[in-house]
């Protein structure tokens, strides 16, 4: 027998668990921003920006996009056009300031290599301007501490773009495990990896801190962390270089990495830049099991699970980009209503400190 | 599109490959007992013996059952019927050094409590009989080299009861691993465990030894080992009990490891007495992925996994209890060939030096 869509809709609580959920996990998609839009600047025209971000605030309701950040102007006039963004708001990194002026600009978007995070984070902060920054938040602890202080003093948002917060299967996820339904959680595995092609930006320590730990191995930790709810108290990680085929000359290629939690939960995790790894989460309590596979994409994220001897019913997110019309919906409502984003600086810290420990363990340089 | 299954043969290599495969992974379905079989006393009427080993027995072609020994005389009786097995060859633990008389014994099977197996294998040899012992060999590395000390002593073969090593689709998924089809293997993940009924010998250390990594998380370790045909270089653990009700008192509940392989391979698994974990391996190459989901059951296992954009037609092995079958008849050839047993007790004493290692990376007492 398996259970009917109203039968699991009671058992995880859709309705009735969320008042029992830590707020920050509740009513992600309950949100709205009440019709009053915020004003969009894109930093860095990469993928992520073009093909999801920029495309989720179109079909959002967090605003619409005023202003545009590129090295490459041509690239930048073209979707200056798609998105009715007048040509004097387009910028360059070297007059990226002059952002301040710009009335017509409330938040930045900072899609960049990790090791531009951090300056254009505190150069929008003091130019008067709420941050959402890409995950990780920076290449070091130190450049981490001083974005949350400048967004600070100058009264402004941090968020960090942790867009499965904002993901309903992830979300789900979070809510059977605090609902009971798994009973006490014991392990959790993890992976995600990919093989990454030579050239890539992502492989030069210089512009991203490291390698495939910082840039996917980081989500198999988030997740770690907001499906237990926990901070890992003991790390203990390995890494390794297996090709020596030029690509891994200042970063890892392999990172294995265990946790064990204060109330004794123990995760295990691999990620990878030399082979694919589909981004995979199984959380094992007393009473089911919860899988997410894939778990972090931008879409076709896939929940299976039995609890007892009963399957939880198949569930497959909504296709891209809804999570990031969520995320970005999110964080217009913080600014609307001065309320601090679920996913803040001090999230995206407390993994670059937990990243910073994984690497030492494993024998290579801390991120400080 | 996906492979036929012609295409996959070829791929996979299922003839060609052979000659390139370690020995002791290359002809496990090959091989056959010639007609010779031996007579076995089946030490031990639990459920592993009962319902798994003596019907594969009977089944195969290692020979037939000619004593049992058990602490309840009626239970061996219905055994006895059952097999054929005369009365007088019914023994107890009390005079089983009597079996030394009967020249209808060639070999035993030792399906006893973990922490018997030393002195049954030893008393086994002193009586002049081959032993084919269970996992884990012992319960502490001292009493896994007198095993192996006292069967070479008297001229008899020992090999322990590692399933996996004779089950076609694990020896599949070694096949295709060193045909080199996934490309350079990177990381592995894995995991096996069951929420633990209390009052089992299992959770008695002095009988067991130890907790679930004893007893199921064996398998991923030895796979981790068989897969990557290398032996672990470092290994870092975590343990924890969280469910103080009672069934913990001298065993771990969880024990979470990573590994590092001397090619660089990273290996990270997860065992519990407190979660059901279904046993499985997932296995990254450069080029493709494997995954084995179970891995270690019975009957059922299952291989999936992709070769660059092409699925691995799913494979499905053989139903219990084939893969016993293969393992007694291997055992047999063993004994009438005068050959090593591929799994001999030194791969029981590895498996025992590293279970001995993680559990004092986690603070736990060594197994010496």
């Amino acid at each position: 027998m398996r259970f009917s869509r109203r039968e699991f809709s009671r058992l995880a609580g859709v309705a009735s668990l969320s008042s029992l959920l830590p707020s920050r996990w509740s009513s992600a998609q309950a949100q709205s921003t009440g019709g009053q839009g915020i004003r969009w600047c894109i930093v860095g025209l990469g993928r992520i920006s073009m093909d999801h971000f920029m495309p989720a605030v179109k079909l959002g309701n967090s605003g619409h996009i005023t202003a545009l950040v590129s090295g490459h102007r041509d690239k930048a006039e073209k979707q200056a056009a798609i998105y009715g963004v007048p040509s004097n708001a387009i910028y360059s990194y070297d007059n990226f300031d002059a952002i301040a002026q710009n009335k017509e600009i409330d938040a930045v978007y900072i899609a960049l290599p990790n090791s531009m995070h951090a300056e254009y984070t505190i150069r929008a902060a003091k130019a008067g301007k709420h941050a959402l920054c890409e995950k990780p938040m920076a290449t070091s602890v130190a450049d981490s501490k001083a974005m949350i202080e400048a967004c600070k003093s100058a009264g402004k948002k941090l968020m960090i773009a942790y867009r499965c917060h904002y993901e309903p299967v992830n979300l789900k996820a979070v809510e059977i495990i605090r609902s009971g339904a798994l009973g006490t959680i014991q392990a959790i595995e993890s992976d995600f990896g990919f093989n990454i092609p030579a050239g890539e930006w992502r492989i030069d320590r210089k512009l991203s801190g490291g390698g495939p730990l910082m840039d996917v191995g980081i989500y198999s930790l988030n997740a770690c962390r907001y499906l237990t709810g926990e901070e890992p108290q003991e790390i203990s990680a390995y890494s390794s270089v297996i090709d020596h085929d030029g690509r891994f000359k200042n970063v890892e290629e392999n990172v294995s990495w265990t946790m064990k939690f204060p109330s004794g939960i123990v995760a295990a995790c691999n990620t990878t830049y030399g082979a694919s790894m589909d981004g995979f989460y199984r959380v094992h309590g007393a009473k089911g099991m919860l899988e997410l596979n894939p778990a972090f994409g931008y879409s076709g994220i896939h929940m299976t699970g039995q609890i007892g001897r009963e399957k939880i019913p198949d569930l497959v997110t909504a296709p891209d980009p809804a999570q990031f019309k969520a995320q970005a919906d999110h964080f217009a409502d913080c600014i609307n209503q001065n309320k601090e984003p679920k996913t803040p600086g001090e999230e995206g810290l407390r993994d670059m400190e937990l990243m910073s420990r994984i690497y030492q363990s494993a024998g290579l340089p801390a991120l400080s």
